[in-house]
């Protein structure tokens, strides 16, 4: 089975830029089209809106696949949905799957011993009851939280790996409240998050692949540029999830902090990390300057919000 | 709305003790018969391990009512068996609240801003699109994880508090790796987790009800008595969700350390938190002195079981 780390960094070779698109589906990101079709069908029901929801996310991976090597869909937007939003979310990432994307489910689950191996289970397949396979969502990787401890992790790890899947575990998140734990000083020195950081390193280290990087990656957040060096120091062996571009406020410079100095045949490819935006491309027809193609438009702006941070993510690597 | 701390607190005074049954099933746990009955009406498929799993949880719910004012419905036994899974835990914990229960959706979810929004959502209605009001689990309360920081919690509780729910943030954890981040010593003193438990008790001033406990209320272990001891200083007014009971070695003098001394109307009485049993009840019939009805009599040794729970529960505080 190849190692994830590895899977992820040659479709990122192959796509040219290490960015991540997040399908977030709120429903006042949904241009009025999809609900139109979607009200003629189902009348005004909740079917009527995960019905646009589904199309909308649809027609984000469909057109974005392009300039993108994976995407991440949020599964609290599904959640939102009612119990059968968790369709809906399977069927997004079967369909991102089938479009050669990799597919992070950002679920940030949590839990210890066999509880967490049921909830890999549904991530990754490998659930078996009285000789029957169950279904999965069978995405590439998923985030996961750290709060519990090695014992809430390691079966994560055991069942992704299993599949060649890997995972993104919560080390500094880029919300403003996320010093509040993770940047408390210890007694020891350094902080909480510096020893969260040492400890994925550490279970990581059986799952280096070809290219020097771990199946157990880490989300460290765009926010703050200290905290994004001293992550980067103290896990060089460590794939980066980075959100917070563009619309949390994340600077190019702190995201340049996530990444690693070239290393390995092309050593002046700076790798390492892939960059998530979800506002910034699924409603990319509603903010800034792409808000010149209006509602209407909404493919184009998201085509080339896509293509606008493939390249300028680009430009930061190479 | 009536606050979710006093409505528990009746719950447990109308059935007498404290006490909360786990629901997690796992498909090892589940009699054959049930098995026998889902195979007869859809072949050896997954939606007869779902049928099966779901007729178990709704029978344990059935013969347990009596003894318990609360369940707890594990959603990582649901997602483990695939995305349809979603729809056994929101028909269980319907069936729960038909039968009276407080359903505490065991789901430790963690994220930020509208993202917790949306989970809140999910669990406990209110998400509407286009005028139109989706589905939810409709659950009273929710287990919820701390590490991103208040801006991770505050949208749950919002969420929570809208219908009279509440929420268990985790604290001070049962499993074997807990220590590992919520024990670090920190510069100023203490560790992690008691930093946690002042937040949890900030957080949850504003929900304190007429029985002096908050709505917010905390995961607190039954393996650790110093830690507990240490959590029930720290948050007086906190309501303690105490996992561990039987199964993970909870001693009862653990368990009454999460207790707070009588106060109130009846100064006698421990208030203050629910203790959870999930195999020691669900899977009675295969464990301990009850073996001795055998899988035949699962029904007789799953209630003798919550009969005792609630007898030895009972006796600790009263």
């Amino acid at each position: 089975m190849p190692n994830f780390a590895d899977r992820l960094l040659a479709a990122i070779d192959a796509k040219g830029a290490p960015i991540c698109v997040g399908i977030d589906p709120r429903p006042d990101w949904i241009p009025n089209s999809f609900f139109d079709v979607a009200f003629k069908r189902h009348g005004k029901t909740p079917a009527a809106v995960r019905d646009a929801v589904r199309a909308f996310c649809i027609a984000v991976l469909d057109v974005t696949a392009a300039y993108t090597p994976a995407c991440k869909p949020q599964v609290a937007f599904f959640e939102a949905l009612g119990p059968e939003g968790m369709l809906d979310f399977a069927a997004i990432c079967a369909h991102a799957r089938k479009l050669g994307l990799i597919v992070i489910a950002d679920v940030k689950r949590g839990d210890i011993g066999s509880t967490a191996e049921a909830y890999a289970q549904g991530l990754f397949g490998g659930a078996v009851a009285k000789g029957i396979a169950m279904n999965s969502l069978e995405v590439d990787c998923a985030t996961i939280n750290p709060y519990l401890g090695h014992d809430g992790v390691e079966p994560f790890i055991k069942g992704a790996r299993q599949g060649g899947g890997g995972l993104f575990v919560l080390a500094r998140t880029s919300n403003t409240g996320s010093a509040e734990f993770q940047e408390l000083p210890l007694a020891q020195g350094g902080t909480t998050v510096e020893e969260v950081a040492r400890k994925i390193a550490e279970w990581g280290k059986d799952g280096i692949g070809e290219r020097g990087y771990s199946d157990v990656g880490a989300v460290v957040g765009a926010t703050h540029k200290d905290a994004a060096v001293r992550m980067r120091q103290l896990m060089p062996n460590t794939l980066f999830l980075v959100p917070g571009y563009g619309a949390q406020g994340g600077a190019l410079e702190t995201i340049k902090a996530c990444f690693s100095e070239g290393r390995g045949p092309s050593a002046s490819l700076r790798t390492g990390a892939i960059v998530n935006s979800s506002r910034g491309v699924m409603h990319a027809y509603a903010q800034g300057p792409l808000q010149k193609y209006g509602e209407a438009r909404w493919r184009d702006a998201v085509v080339e919000a896509a293509r606008d941070f493939n390249n300028e993510i680009g430009r930061l690597v190479h």
